[in-house]
């Protein structure tokens, strides 16, 4: 097997002719000329005839020729030929190649053969080479999907009268007291990167009463886990005069239902792949409060639930008992107490409207067994927002940037955050997060 | 004037049978009775009667009654009432009160007064109390124009089907060399705030060929300028399978034309609020080859241009005379001279092909007066790419995550940055940039 040298950057004749056509598209071209783009999948040379699997960004396809020297893999090149169906080929047709180019040659082989759909790598080194393991198909994949995941939160939030904002990254204290912060030095001054944008998006309710973010978030945990990444992409959420978190719920149910038809119209042929399964979202996604939820657990699977949360196992022993009684894979895990909620967090009303200290309009998104939003009602009197920090003993002084906006009228308000990457991968079946991002950052990971 | 207390948080009657209507739809309810939610704009009472300006997401509306017991300015409140034509009203309608609720009455004034359209305080105060001043009219108008414009920047390079992507913000390097880097601690390891995206969304066009991001990016520059944001929002594109910049200048031309058009569709009242007007794109945005500019701005303005790039004066009058022969606002500067490009920026070739060692494939785009945009194509091919980081001194070793990729078969490819800020602070006439972002972070500001 030879490579030939890179051709002069000039179009071929064909180029000038014949549009390009996508890897996808060829069941629309059947016995046609067709024009692809795209990088050496992989190749094979039996001497007389030469198989080349062209990967562009719709897919794959096989091209059949004689007397080609194919270049390296993960070269860049061009093909023409005509398109004819071949039932074993990958999408029931191959292409019969007529003209052939390199449009930039690999210079060396990759470290890891793209092509395998699985690595028997430490799936470090697969890391450490992220800036080309992330072509092949599965990886990719996660990519993918997490983009329909994005566009329909903004297309659907869009719809239901939402503006988008911008808040800043690099703030002056944390959101959530204080812990696991990265610190930075702002011209002298001590910074840190946002773990959340919790109070600005509050703030810009006060402006546009319903808002989301897209943007990246940070938090410094020491500890690696399958779930957690350094920086992660987070979907923020805050809408204005509401009743209660009831609202909030309606409106991430609705939202939910949105991402999964766009992925059922987009990403049919990346679940395929990755052998995972869209899930249906209930019309209304059952509810349970957390106090009733440690106890169905306790009292059907024998699993005593310590702390005042619930733990990964409960998690997922209540995910499964939704599934089975209910057919959901979604389940709101709401009325959490005050003690596994931020000081923002509003607590539950009595029914004479009397704040309960115990409770709060907090709530959980658990999917197929993993807690994938927290969300609820937030604090809007100032009066009861500053009896909170005081209470959560933090510095007052240090919070008047934020508390200072609640003393002008906001209205009764929720959100909540997903982490897109989490969600991602929960979806697809990924073991470990860091696969659901192109370029994670761990405890020793700053690289590529 | 009096205020009462806050109403317990139970909807009005009104509340359960009437739903929500919106200030800007006044006109489509003209004699009905309509239930309107917002803040306080401003208030008067005439003893007998009371004026309420009301003001939602939508604009603001005059509301009548008497015997209101009016609250604090920025009260959040209900207002259930009749709809009825009068042409000095804002909008041309009024809204007669027959029901009123305050949901959330001001503890206190605010520190400026909303209503103003312009505020006679040091625009520094003004920044201070950013978390209520961002509710004022114009304030608010340039982040809904910024929202519009980003929501546009999505839905047209989904149509050219490209893929969003994010990337990591914390890096091991500089994009652009090292300078004007905020420094990170990273878990012990010196780490840095991404200047922009660059190196990433290169690697990903061997992934999905057409990448873009909407992401912050930083620089830690020490200098103010009413033009320079320690913080912004970084509009990036990276095409794969280009020809050459051509290629990204016409993506870019048709953005635009999709931008403008969705401003022209959704923010009209905010460009009459604001005096602004939108500009036509051309459908051939002119060029110009950055040296015929330079000689252009001295032969025909006798401005001598300094350096190797164009000063701001040289901006403004090159956009002046594309303005007076062109009608165009826009231009794009072609063919940089390499001292004023980065080290990635591809060389222009001679015609048989061999690189320039003095011009690049880089432009840059003015838009009334200023840059807002740095594109072109750039290097794909490894042997060019490692001549130019040595040539650029920089050192080859910490260049290897982003340089070895190359050695896989990079397309050719080309992208650019538009600066959302920017962008917006121009369209809006606005003249510093730090109000065309929620919460700015510059030199001395890092609150709230």
């Amino acid at each position: 097997m030879t490579t030939e040298p890179q051709s002069p950057q000039v179009p071929s004749v064909s180029a000038l002719t014949l549009p390009r056509t996508l890897t996808r598209q060829l069941n629309q071209h059947d016995g046609q000329r067709v024009r692809l783009l795209g990088f050496v999948h992989a190749r094979r040379d039996l001497g007389g005839v030469q198989f080349l699997v062209l990967r562009d960004v719709s897919g794959i396809t096989q091209c059949v020729g004689s007397g080609l020297h194919l270049p390296l893999p993960e070269s860049s090149v061009e093909v023409v030929g005509r398109v004819k169906a071949h039932p074993k080929a990958p999408g029931g047709y191959e292409v019969q190649v007529e003209e052939f180019r390199v449009i930039s040659a690999a210079v060396e082989a990759p470290p890891l053969e793209i092509p395998k759909m699985e690595w028997n790598v430490n799936p470090e080194t697969m890391l450490d080479y992220r800036y080309v393991s992330v072509r092949g198909l599965r990886e990719r994949a996660a990519l993918k999907v997490q983009g329909e995941i994005v566009y329909a939160f903004h297309t659907y939030l869009r719809e239901q009268g939402f503006t988008e904002i911008s808040t800043p990254k690099i703030v002056s204290a944390g959101a959530e007291g204080g812990a696991n912060l990265f610190k930075l030095d702002y011209f002298g001054e001590q910074a840190y990167l946002a773990q959340s944008p919790q109070l600005y998006k509050q703030i810009m309710v006060g402006v546009f009463e319903r808002v989301y973010e897209v943007a990246p978030v940070y938090r410094a945990e020491e500890h690696a886990t399958s779930r957690h990444l350094n920086e992660y992409l987070s979907l923020d959420v805050e809408m204005g005069f509401i009743h209660d978190e009831e609202d909030v719920m309606t409106l991430q149910n609705g939202l939910l239902t949105a991402i999964m038809q766009r992925l059922k119209d987009t990403c049919a042929a990346e679940f395929e792949l990755l052998g995972a399964t869209l899930p249906d979202v209930p019309a209304h996604i059952p509810r349970i409060p957390l106090l009733e939820a440690r106890q169905l657990v306790t009292e059907k699977f024998g699993h005593v639930v310590g702390g005042k949360d619930l733990d990964p196992e409960a998690e997922r022993l209540l995910s499964q008992h939704f599934a089975e009684t209910q057919g959901s894979d979604f389940v709101f895990v709401t009325k959490y107490p005050r003690a596994a909620r931020p000081f923002y967090a509003h607590p539950e009303l009595e029914t004479d409207g009397t704040p309960r200290t115990d409770l709060t309009r907090g709530y959980d998104l658990l999917f197929r067994g993993i807690e994938i939003t927290s969300g609820g009602q937030r604090i809007h009197d100032y009066a009861m927002l500053m009896d909170s920090i005081r209470a959560y003993k933090m510095n007052p002084e240090a919070m008047t940037g934020y508390s200072e906006v609640f003393k002008h009228g906001m209205p009764p308000h929720g959100g909540f955050a997903i982490g897109a990457e989490r969600l991602t991968a929960k979806l697809l079946g990924i073991a470990n997060v860091r696969y659901a991002r192109a370029f994670p950052r761990d405890r020793h990971r700053l690289t590529p």
